[in-house]
Parts: structure tokens; sequence; C-alpha cells
């Protein structure tokens, strides 16, 4: 192109910005329209989207990309079938826009409330999964957002194939194309520009490798929703039911380990430790998972000795960090001082000690008698994520619609004046 | 000092981040006793306080500060009292932190809702009037955060005094001193430690002019909560009650010119300009406040001509642009444009006109029938503001002590597993 990617940015930007003020005031009904029928361009584009995933998948072996990001770019049958599910599934879920909640009578006579909208413009930038071109667009256009999505550019054909028949949805539900635009350049100056222009862009969600969210929250001159690690502790308390508390922390670990809400830390009360650890222990090992451990864990079980670096570190793996603690006071501090704020349960049976946990762990999703890897937005109800959120301001953990919104106030009032009686 | 501001500035950080999960878990209670001792240490520091404001006023005369800063920074008697009846409203203010909503089942089985938390350590820069030491101070006490305070070097005596008081009340209340920080140093590399350190500060309130904002917000490593112009519009549409009209009108603009919330544009509907706009302009030239009309405003009014510029200038002063507009599409189209998305008010009796302004208008409070004056934290029964927000994230329009928590989800179960029939 002769335009600069700058200049190729900036018109996105204004056409976005021009869009979301249409899809911003679309009604419910417009937008499911919009969803449906991407969903059934989908459907009728299998073939087209194999062959430009063809496309990808032959520069990514020429390229020499690795099996794990070859097998993450396919667009296999099933995937093709989740993403129509998942447009059918956003277009069935309540729109939140336009929710007005609590209008109250102020003293002045005035009438103060608030008002639900969508946040206007996001920037989505992610690596090389296709599919979470249909996810965030799904969810950006329900919310009433306009989006610029900027995925991988070892998945560019296939992103420019979905591309098609998102556009398709919108034309046939008679909303601007400009509601969903994929940048078609490749060039890497593209996301230092969409990150570096508020007056277009209202928030920017990153999606993928720590490397990546680092970089854009550094360089982002619009506000970021962004996921960094999720180091997740499961506390078996000193009141623990230890059987159920066995069967959580199995869970937590191994119901997939690759997860950002699988457990990376055992705490263990030491007044339960001596009764919990062996049998806990067993399980892991037969099940493979390598345990690294405090010197107090293992005075009690087999472990490899656990560094301070292990209590920092998210596995995404079969190993798991064992530590017995003093007590819920150090079972807090610890998660406090180490973890990320992301996931943390409590195994006990003992009132107290839930309530204190629950309100002093500074975490996203905190949990009783529960194993960590329920935290998920569609476990949590809302329907589809666009991610889970490590912050603390705007969306915290799972990061649905309504996390793509925000709140307004209305002030309705019949001539009243300030600093006067009434009229 | 011998050690280095940012060393210094690390402390101080750390010291706030150990005293943030000691007031986080506080009582209301306590809470509120150290409210109200600090209320009493006020009233009964009263020389002191006088003394110290004495020595920033002198050294602000010597250093030639212009007369509207010292008055500013003037600690009258007054004001000592506006801080302690400050201090007691913010004691009653019901506790935000704690409240649980929303919990429900899912279908496998877990309980899920969210529960209202401290953001953690929250920096305050600020300039010259001392008095937001208390008013900042006391909301992110109340709502359990601890504050790292950084005001002027002008009233770095006024608030080492004031910050005093407050030590005195976290003492008799028995929390631990750096609940409230006051920065020591007046050397201007603390401002830029502050805001550089995410691992011990959660998030910067600036308060203060443009200047002093834009370059927080752009420097910043930090979430900043930030407030910037205040352009806000009337738009006296078709079926206005012309009568009502001219009284909102009125009182947005003159209530107080120096308030983000006045009016700096009003717009008229062409169908009501002839009729409207002679007597208002009237009433506006007899109060003093110079007009500056676009071409369709000065064939009806005297006006000087309007510059593309005024519709962008945030006058605070008794000046006020006035255009007329072709009907609701192009009033919207013009607040959107030229506007700070802060508060925009339209004037109107036709339920669909004002339902789609209300809808289409992207500010943080839309308004029907009312002056945009009306735009504060009291007036919409927050009980007391830290700022009115202009972005869109966490917190929209004035922020009480709800925009200095936020939420995060409590799961609760009893033993239930991911991708496993219930046990």
């Amino acid at each position: 192109m002769t335009e600069s990617v700058l200049d190729y940015m900036t018109r996105l930007g204004r056409a976005a910005r021009e869009a979301s003020r249409v899809i911003g005031r679309a009604g419910t009904a417009q937008k499911n329209r919009a969803l449906l029928a991407a969903a059934n361009a989908l459907d009728a584009a299998r073939a087209e989207l194999a062959a430009a995933n063809e496309q990808d998948l032959t520069a990514g072996r020429a390229n020499g990309l690795e099996p794990a990001l070859l097998e993450r770019l396919e667009l296999t049958p099933a995937r093709i079938d989740g993403m129509i599910t998942g447009l059918r599934q956003v277009a069935a879920l309540p729109d939140p826009v336009g929710a007005i909640r609590d209008m109250s009578f102020r003293p002045s006579g005035i009438q103060v409330g608030k008002m639900r909208v969508p946040l206007g413009v996001i920037g989505i930038i992610y690596e090389s999964r296709p599919n979470v071109t249909i996810d965030a667009a799904s969810l950006c256009l329900k919310s009433g957002n306009a989006t610029i999505l900027r995925g991988g550019s070892e998945a560019i054909h296939s992103n420019r194939a979905i591309a098609a028949c998102i556009q398709r949805g919108l034309a046939e539900a008679g909303l601007p194309p400009a509601v969903v635009q994929v940048v078609e350049t490749t060039d890497r100056a593209a996301v230092g520009a969409l990150i570096a222009m508020p007056e277009h862009v209202d928030v920017i969600v990153p999606r993928g490798g720590r490397g990546l969210i680092e970089r854009i929250s550094r360089d982002a001159r619009v506000p970021v929703i962004k996921h960094l690690d999720g180091i997740c502790h499961v506390y078996v308390g000193e009141h623990a039911d230890l059987a159920k508390a066995e069967r959580i922390a199995f869970n937590a670990k191994t119901y997939r380990y690759g997860i950002c809400g699988a457990m990376e830390t055992l705490l263990v009360d030491q007044s339960v430790a001596q009764d919990f650890l062996p049998s806990m222990a067993a399980r892991f090992r037969e099940k493979g998972v390598e345990l690294r451990g405090c010197e107090r864990t293992r005075a009690i079980i087999d472990a490899v000795a656990a560094t301070e670096d292990d209590w920092s570190t998210e596995y995404l793996a079969p190993i798991l960090s064992v530590r017995v603690v003093d007590g819920l006071d150090q079972a807090i501090e610890h998660i406090n001082r180490y973890g990320s704020h992301h996931t943390d349960s409590i195994v006990s049976e003992h009132l107290a000690d839930t309530r204190r946990f629950v309100a002093e762990v500074d975490s996203a999703s905190v949990m009783i008698n529960t194993p960590t890897c329920f935290a998920d937005g569609f476990e949590y109800g809302l329907g589809a994520e666009i991610g889970i959120s490590t912050d603390k301001l705007h969306a915290r953990g799972p990061v649905g619609l309504e996390g793509l919104t925000c709140e307004k106030y209305i002030v309705v009032g019949d001539g009243q004046l300030r600093g006067q009686a009434t009229v």
C-alpha cells in the first residue's frame, strides 16, 4: 500500500469511531440479526475457510512455526462448528446496553440514576488462534462496540476469510462494515499505532502471552484490560474436610494444566499436614505431577526442594509447589505476596476462617471449598468471556459483555435549578 | 535527607501496601473512630494550623505567588470548619466495603457473586488547596484504602499540620500511621516515582489543572482516574418549553462560572431560535456574559463571531458560545465531536427526543430539563466526591466512595469439581 501504516490505522480508527455511533444505538434485534447471519455465512463458507487456513498452515510450516503454534492456527471442522455455536450463543445472551438502574430522587427534585452504555471502540490484539476473531467480534458487537482486530500475522488469511463472513452478517443486518475491522497489514507498526490513538480507541484488550501483554501495557496510551499470570492457590485449612480437600486440590491441578485457573501452589495448614499430605501426594504422583515442597513438606512426603522462585512461578504444567503454613494468617500473607491476584481458594468448614479468607485475599476470584479451575466466564454464568482480567480497575476476573460496557449518569428534572428553591 | 527520592518513595509505597491490608479489613466503627478523632484533632489544633498556614502564605508572598493561588492556599477558620464538617460527613456515609451482591447458583452447584473491596493503595497528587488533604484522606480511609498524598510544595507546612491531625485520629483508633502518608519532600521527582510503582500503588488520582493531569496521564505506569475538561452543553430542542429552557440555560452558565459543570456552549434548535434567543441573550447580557455566536445566531442576536476554537474551549468565565443547529441529530453530533464527554443536557418535552439524547450523547452525565451545573457528587447523593472522572473505564462522572473500591468474584461450593458430576 502507498499510505503509511500510521495513516492506514488512523483511517481505521476514524471509521471505527463513526461506526461506534451506529452500533451503539442499534437495537438488540438488529445486532442479533448480524450475529446469526454471520454464523450462517461461516457455515456456508467452510470451503473458503479451509482454503485460507491451508495457506496460513503452509506458510507456517515453511517458516518453521512450532508444532504447538501450528496446532493453534488450525481451523478444524470442529473449530468452525465452535465459532458458529459461539455466535449463536452470544446472540442468545441478554443485551446489556441501555439498562437503567437506581433512579432515585434527590432533595433538589432531580432524579439521578445510571445507564449502561457501550465503551465505544475496542482494539483487540491477539496471537495465532483465528477463532478469537469471532469470539472478540461477537462480544464487542453484542455490547454495542465497534472493534478493530489485530490478529497474528501467521493467521492473516484465515482471519480475512472469517472477517468476510462477519461482513456478510453486518451487511444483512444493515450495519456499516466498519463495526468490525480486521487490520489488513502485518506490519508490526500497526500495533503501535492502534494502542496510541485515544481519540479513536477507548480500550485495548490484548490476548496472548505475557511478553505481548507486558509490551502493550507499557506502551499503550489507551486503557488496557489485561490478563497477566494465573498463580492460583488452594489453602487446606485447619478445619478442612480432608477428603473433600483432596478432591478439590486434585481437580484444581489436573482438570487442565494449561489454563490460568489451574492451581500452581498448594498451601497446607501445619495442623493437618501430617494427615493430609501422604495420601494427596500419592494421588498426584500416580497422575505424574511433580511435587516441589518446602522443608516442612519434605519432612512428611517425598518432594523436590522448592526454591523461592517456585512460589511465584506459573507452571502451566504437571508441576505443583507445596508449602506447609502456620495457619490462616500465613496462608493469606503468602497468597497476597506471591500470587498473581487471579483466583485462590480455601478448603475449610470453619465459618470465621472462610469469611476472613474471602475478605482478605486480594484476588479477582476468591473461593470456598471449590477448585480454582472454576475461574471461567461460562462457569460464572457470563455466557462468554473475552478474557480474565487481573487488573483491579473496571473489570476484574472473567470479562463478559458487561466488562465491555460502562455506566453513565442520567439526570432527569423538570426545570429544577441549582442553588435555588425548586421552580 | 541522605536517602534518594526514589528510595524514600519506595519506602512509603511499601509501608502503604502493608497498611492497606490493615485498613482493608478494619471494621466500619474503627474507621469512623479515626475520622471523628481526626476531626476533633483539627478542632483542637486551630492555632497550629494557622501558624503553619502563615508560613506557607509568607513564603508564597515572598515567591510572588499569584493572588488567586494565595487565596486557594489560605486556611481560613471557615475552611477549617469545612474540613471538620467534611470528616464528620464521611464518617456518617455508609461503608461500601464488604457488600456482597448477586450470589446465585450455577448448574455446576457452585454459587457465584461479587464482593466490594478497597482498591488498595491510592496516590493523590494535587496542587495548592490544603483542604484536599482532608477530603482525599477521609474518602480513601472510609473506603478501606491506604493513601499517599502529594500536595503542592507551596502548601507543605499546612499539609504537614493537617497530616499530624490525621495521625492523631489514626492512633486513637489503633490504626497504623502508614494508612495516610504525606510526601514530606517537595522534590518533583517524588511525583515521578509515585506514578511509576504499580507494585505499591494501585491507582493515581490527580487533582489540578490540565497541565498536571496530562503530564501524569502520559507518564503514569499505574491506572489514573482523571478529570480533563468540562465543555458542557445545553441543547434547547424543538419541543422545549422556552421559559423553562431560559431558566435552565441561565442557571447552567451563571450558577458558578468556574466549575467544570458550567455550560460553555448553548445549542439552539433552528425551529425555536427566533423565539428563544432574543430574550435569552438579553438576560445573559444583563448579567455581563459575553456571547459568541455562529452565523445563524448572529442573524438573530448581537454576538461576537464564534471561531472553530470556541466550540472546544472551556471558558470557566462569563463567556458563552451559541450555535443554532438543524435539529437533534446535529446537536448530538456537535456534542460528541466538540464536547469533553463530561455533562450535557437537553431541554425538551418530547419523550422520543429525550430518549435519543440520553442514549446517544457519549458523556459521563446526560441530563434532561436540568442545568449541567448539577454535575456534582453531593447533588447526586454520593455524600462526597474525590473528583469527576471524564474517563469511561472504572469510574465515570462524580467519584465517591464506590469509585475508590472495586468488586471481586466470590465463589462458594461444597466440594463441586469442574468437568465432573457434582460430588
